[in-house]
């Protein structure tokens, strides 16, 4: 079971790897950071959910429809629990984006005003930009972006001096979707809190690669999509600290989520259900509770030692290589992106694909992060919990074979 | 396979439900407007989307990606289809609550001001009313409320007197999700346009059980869940007329729905893309295009002569007693609610529930119609197109139990 063991380390892999339908055949993913494929514990609780157990929740008075509330708020306490936090904390959304828009357009439009400043990083997705941008146009806030380390992490030092007390939120990734780089989330939140300002987390490449603890994090608000997470499509969750969460108004409207509705004055239910208007994501639920059951009988701590041993090794082979550029630090955890002389992402993607390797050539929801490293795009691997050595030779004879069509 | 044939039509009953695993044994789900069971077909294409299939869309250079891309967009034009409307005028949400958020929150926030007026009707389901009422803190916006017939339909000829050129939008179930009372949604367009007003309608009832054409209907919005059409939980559909859609700013901001992401200035981009920020519901995307061809299959006409059936036979055994009170009109469809003199609504419920029978006991998130009827709850039984005569008659066999019971 040991990291260092090669044939140990290939031994596990490929039991990991055939409980993944999704990877039947000789196809190297190296496209996890997009999305995550899904082992078979998590398609057979969604089989299960959607026919023999399935039924509404919150609101059946027969026995099926308890049985379902029973285990849709178990996956609640399961998600708090895999975050180091409380039940009530834990707000289903779509995915991470939702949850961002959530705190946005709620705490946000609550909490902020012109003149008040959010602090962004060079390196966030748009899904970590676009939302305060929305709220920018619609309260006058200011947005500031932290700029990046030589090497690619987000610099914390330049974060300590551009804060100032009119920075209510510094919102960061916790892992760059694109460089792999990882954030110190704590030395952050000491940062943002010392000048008051709230630390929103964006945990979507994190989530699966290392263990997560808001208590020792301190973070106030974090976010993850579960499709990332070896869990379904379509759900994903906000952890907020209570007493945000608690003090923040309601987003969307409908069922479930009120006290009393009448159409004079409509009263609120308590958080977490006041943000889950309507019938929720009921058979994702089960799902994504089932896709936390599965990494965390893996190990967390096991996952960060894979990811980050893929990473070093695929970083090592394609620095053995004179026409390949890296992007990002030398520990990145999971995630290497790379240029090549004279082929553009999309041309390498092409070829690689027609090899059965699947990379993502392109700029991975974060153009200000290209605009910086001065590409239009870039070709990026990113591994999950099945990669293996495997998958970085099929990619580094992709590269040579590419290299030869392309002289 | 004619309505009027008993034996026929329990026989096909059967057969349909015999691809419904959730209705295995001898349970008899009465709950099909809370939310439908689904078929094996939908179960199906959603463990091959998950496992087989699996992988994100519109961004990865790799074939299955494409393919992927190529199904996502495929059910976008199936729910367009089914529609009667075309494929850029629909939006992916995570249901129909959503849907009506999104209209409030980016047309509504748009388009209307203090002292424009907003008519919905007394037999709306919160998700109807509440996105509303935030609009309304938000903006100034008036809400009137149209009143119902003696028999529980939404009154148009009081309509007709309420609208005045302040009227911007009329908002009206088209299937009352307590009464099962059908809108006349073309007579309800001209009201409304003929005063200038854009028309919403709630399709969630609808959809599963009447056939839609958005040209005849002449609505501006649509909007439906698929899970109460036998679809996947976490995702719904809003429709809504192109020359409109295309007009409204975005909502959520994130990956997907940008044109050009920059810290000065992001573009957007188009309809409906701009509306579907972050990584899509692909998983339940595909599942609902397997439960509209299912549906497309059995019959959408057919659909509606079942459901009317049943609920005119349940109506016509429940009228046969003095201790019960029938709401709603006599030719509702799919849906009967009715009290029992002296007996809970949710202790009827509860009783059912001992005899496999699960009905649904409680104020169907429609509080101000539980006002109208005079009641707290009521008790609701609502058909699938699996459901057939044996469901009534345990039905009815438990109500009779539970009045020797209650005495």
């Amino acid at each position: 079971m040991s990291e260092t063991s090669e044939t140990g380390e290939t031994g596990d892999v490929l039991a990991v790897k055939a409980q993944f339908p999704g990877l039947s055949g000789n196809w190297h993913y190296l496209d996890t950071a997009a999305t995550a494929q899904k082992p078979q514990a998590v398609i057979d609780a969604t089989v299960d959910a959607l026919g023999r157990d399935y039924a509404t929740v919150h609101r059946g008075v027969y026995a099926r429809s308890a049985d379902m509330t029973l285990a849709f708020e178990a996956a609640r306490r399961k998600v708090a629990a895999f975050l180091g936090g409380q039940e009530d904390e834990v707000v289903f959304t779509r995915g991470a984006t939702e949850a961002i828009n959530l705190v946005a357009q709620t705490w946000g439009v609550e909490n902020l005003k012109a003149g008040d400043r959010i602090l962004l990083s060079t390196l966030e997705h748009h899904s970590n930009i676009v939302p305060w941008q929305i709220l920018r146009e619609r309260t006058g806030v200011e947005i500031d972006v932290c700029p990046l380390t030589a090497d690619g992490r987000i610099d914390l030092e330049a974060a300590e001096r551009i804060l100032t007390p009119a920075h209510k939120l510094m919102a960061f990734a916790h892992v760059s979707n694109v460089l792999g780089s990882v954030l110190h989330v704590e030395h952050a939140a000491r940062l943002a809190h010392a000048v008051g300002a709230k630390l929103l987390i964006d945990g979507c490449q994190a989530a699966p690669r290392i263990a997560l603890d808001m208590k020792a994090m301190q973070a106030d608000f974090y976010v993850f999509s579960a499709h990332k997470l070896y869990g379904p499509t379509g759900i994903g969750a906000l952890w907020a600290r209570k007493e945000i969460l608690d003090s923040m108004p309601p987003w969307q409207g409908g069922g479930a989520m009120i006290d009393r509705v009448a159409f004079e004055k409509t009263t609120y239910a308590p958080a977490p259900q006041r943000f889950e208007a309507g019938t929720p994501m009921i058979v994702e639920a089960v799902g994504l509770a089932a896709a936390i059951d599965w990494l965390q009988a893996y190990g967390l701590d096991r996952a960060e030692a894979h990811e980050r041993n893929l990473a070093g090794k695929l970083r090592e082979e394609l620095g053995k290589r004179n026409d390949v550029t890296l992007f990002g630090p030398a520990d990145s955890v999971g995630i290497v992106s790379f240029a090549m002389d004279g082929v553009h992402p999309h041309d390498l993607g092409t070829i690689l694909d027609e090899e059965d390797v699947a990379i993502r050539a392109g700029h991975h929801c974060a153009q200000p992060l290209m605009e910086h490293l001065g590409v239009p795009a870039t070709a990026r691997a990113s591994f999950g919990l099945y990669s293996d050595d495997s998958d970085i030779e099929a990619l580094m004879k992709g590269i040579e074979r590419t290299r030869r069509i392309f002289g």
